[in-house]
């Protein structure tokens, strides 16, 4: 069935694929760029999803759903939207057999459709803010796709919020922008550089576009998530006012901000290996598997009772466990299918181990370097702080490695050098001028993926045209 | 802004419209028949999806994830389902700016997406069974509308399963016919009627399908969840095939079962009354409401103080709870908007009531006969019992609706004018003859809602032509 994984050094992503199906997390669907999520690739996303959606709710958002189709009218009132949006859309021209007289479009994103149901709920200021999330399922027409990181169809959560000032919709996108970051470093293990997007890469109809940035293992970035500062954009577009505190009519301020399946692809790129997935504890389906070694009939009922008992014990102690106690493979392979899954922990039980009243632990992170003999009582008691250790050290693994990828240059062309030559981060000064950023796509395909706050008051001299530079963004050629 | 409900009497149809738009449940969206679920609405949506998805992994199912858009020729398969479902589906036939080159539906069900791809995953026996399920959205596109009940766009969740054998599929079908039962019983306390459907109510490609029936106030029928024995009509479609025990190719015996945000309609017709919604603790976004009643400012800090301290000790206690601190409305305000939404205990809080160190009681089930004073350390002690009477009186009391309103007729003419007249249920014999089933739809719109256990094997006269009959459905006008 399998070939065996591609190494990360000789086609990174071809061994991008082999991870995700050799741990069984998605497949092409039948239809060009769609992607079936696989149960085991499902899972991890339900544990992102649902501590993401813990920290919507605390940041006092609810949740809602607005409708698949928007119709072609909708989405055309705000102009720049519609223009950067319907190229990409996949419309509905027939229903229940027959023409329809206004073309539908499938949501590639849900501005016209909620702003313009937001216009309908405010009447006064006392109905500010208007704080809605929704899970769901977008479509945008992708020439190039990659499982996860670019597919026709995506999952991802789409916040919409209203607010009577402008400081309030600017506090809500850093606010989010800030989940973000929490989301990506505490439950990924994933390193992210916060920070505003350039003109060029500004959501279509956005003031300003904020977001996360990761480095991958191949050094490339990755934007991982976004958050839209829209200004009275929308609101004007869409009849967002409402009565404001002196009796006047005012225009709603408004924000936008999601994260899609593409954090599964980050999550995979950033930590797995020549062996296959490796997954932070905090969104494994499995954080460790027991595995009882067995040679004959009689050993195997003590063996199996034995991992039972001490996969209930974890399983009290909080950790998601899983005892493979199938007869029909023998314990090397299933070694080598939990190791594919990038399951964190292997607990394996022989008889010596069995009769000494231990078992031995072996880090996915690590292999045998990560390997430890344990006494059972010990093993529930240690596993929460062990799964904690994984997680930390998958974190410093990356981070360590950005701070080695990312440099500062001043000269142009050391730094278009750099950018066609090893991949990475680079740091350099920018005027703003979007013909700098253009020479730089042409000449490297690299972009502004980010200006973080460091780099947003810098004022020496651009590093294409050396005009006096109003940023230091970072520089990198992206997924 | 309200006009005031109308009464259940008057225009049960308007009624129910009205419930939902005071309570905010939903609205009608841009596009016909396609609707936004309100954050209220969708709270109940999540109550209910996160106790089936226990209940469904409990089961030994996973969640995994399917595309939205299925090509023309994999619909077309299987010929009954494509017969069935393609007159109501939305097709796309422009993406990314071009006309494609086969027409894509948006999935009005996934068998044959699904069953396709299980196609892949089967090899031997030894992958069996595959037990999955996806919560995803739906499109059929349907004449007539109404909230929640039939809408062109809804929310589900599509089981489906491939078994090694027969009995197993069935055995499945049994299963989950069963978990919906508790879904609607112990969660929506909405009881309901098991059973088989008629061949002309059966899931386009099935072999049987199985449903849970729910009688609504104004006694008509609603179909809350289906369960279908697929046979192996979609493996031979699909080409479901799998390497058996003793070596041989064998088709596999598959399964698909769903309900849907109709749910939610079932719930409101269920329970609501002419005050508005009415809903069931288990579901129920805020199980209690706080109203601190006050006339001064004094008064304000004092009983702001203790209804958020009695607020702290019923979340304490496992209640939803929300404590109506605004300052703006009238408590008369608060308690008529905390009606329309159907949260089931109210607790006042007045200067006196401090005074004495108590609070009153308000069932929303029962008003003013079920109000009740109640010290302030009682309160979190029997508030989950009282949660859990206020479940059971509801139960209860739609059940005696349902007992009151079933009848058992055995002559054609009775039995004609009966399902012309009041709304209800009927039991009476038939012969299972589609010719019979089609009469009774002419002359009365009645139809076989669902054949129960004790009528599966009834052997006396069908009621439309005398002949020997094998069942006793229940007949009713339905939803």
């Amino acid at each position: 069935m399998t070939k065996g994984l591609t190494k990360r050094s000789e086609d990174y992503s071809r061994w991008y694929t082999d991870v995700i199906r050799d741990a069984e997390l998605a497949d092409y669907a039948p239809v060009k760029g769609c992607m079936i999520i696989r149960p085991y690739g499902y899972a991890i996303w339900e544990s992102l999803r649902d501590a993401l959606d813990a920290m919507i709710k605390e940041t006092g958002h609810v949740n809602a759903y607005f409708p698949l189709l928007i119709p072609e009218s909708l989405l055309k009132k705000e102009a720049e939207h519609v223009e950067g949006f319907s190229p990409e859309c996949a419309v509905v021209t027939h229903g229940g057999g027959k023409e329809l007289e206004e073309p539908l479009y499938i949501r590639p994103t849900s501005e016209a459709i909620i702003c313009s149901t937001y216009a309908k709920w405010m009447n006064s200021w006392r109905d500010l803010p208007i704080l809605v999330n929704q899970w769901a399922n977008v479509v945008r027409w992708e020439m190039r796709t990659r499982l996860f990181l670019r597919t026709t169809e995506f999952l991802w959560q789409e916040g919409h919020t209203a607010h009577e000032t402008e400081a309030e919709a600017r506090e809500e996108v850093a606010r989010m922008l800030e989940v973000y970051r929490r989301l990506a470093e505490d439950v990924l293990a994933m390193p992210v550089l916060k920070g505003i997007k350039s003109r060029s890469e500004t959501f279509a109809g956005a003031v300003e576009t904020w977001a996360i940035e990761a480095m991958m293992q191949d050094r490339r970035s990755l934007q991982a998530g976004t958050s839209h500062f829209l200004g009275q954009n929308f609101a004007r577009a869409y009849g967002m006012q409402f009565q404001g505190r002196g009796g006047a009519l005012e225009l709603a301020w408004s924000t936008s901000w999601g994260v899609s399946t593409r954090l599964i692809g980050g999550v995979i790129m950033c930590h797995s290996d020549d062996l296959g997935l490796v997954l932070p504890p905090r969104v494994a389906p499995v954080q460790a598997v027991i595995v009882p070694i067995y040679h004959s009939d009689d050993d195997r009922a003590a063996l199996v009772g034995a991992a039972k008992n001490l996969g209930d014990a974890l399983r009290g102690a909080g950790v998601k466990v899983k005892v493979d106690d199938r007869d029909h493979l023998k314990p090397g392979a299933k070694f080598f299918e939990w190791e594919k899954k990038g399951v964190p922990v292997r607990i394996e039980i022989g008889p010596r181990d069995l009769a000494a009243g231990s078992a031995v632990l072996i880090r996915r992170d690590l292999g045998k370097a990560g390997k430890t003999s344990m006494g059972f009582d010990a093993i529930p008691r240690e596993a929460p702080g062990l799964l904690a250790a994984i997680q930390k050290s998958l974190f410093d693994r990356a981070l360590a490695l950005r701070e080695a990828a990312t440099v500062e240059i001043d000269a142009y062309d050391a730094f278009r050098d750099r950018l066609n030559g090893e991949l990475g981060f680079v740091r350099a000064d920018w005027c703003g001028n979007a013909a700098c950023e253009a020479k730089v796509k042409d000449e490297t395909t690299a972009t502004v993926r980010v200006i973080p706050a460091d780099g947003q008051a810098k004022t020496g001299a651009c590093v294409v045209c050396g005009a006096a530079a109003n940023s230091r963004p970072v520089w990198a050629r992206a997924y």
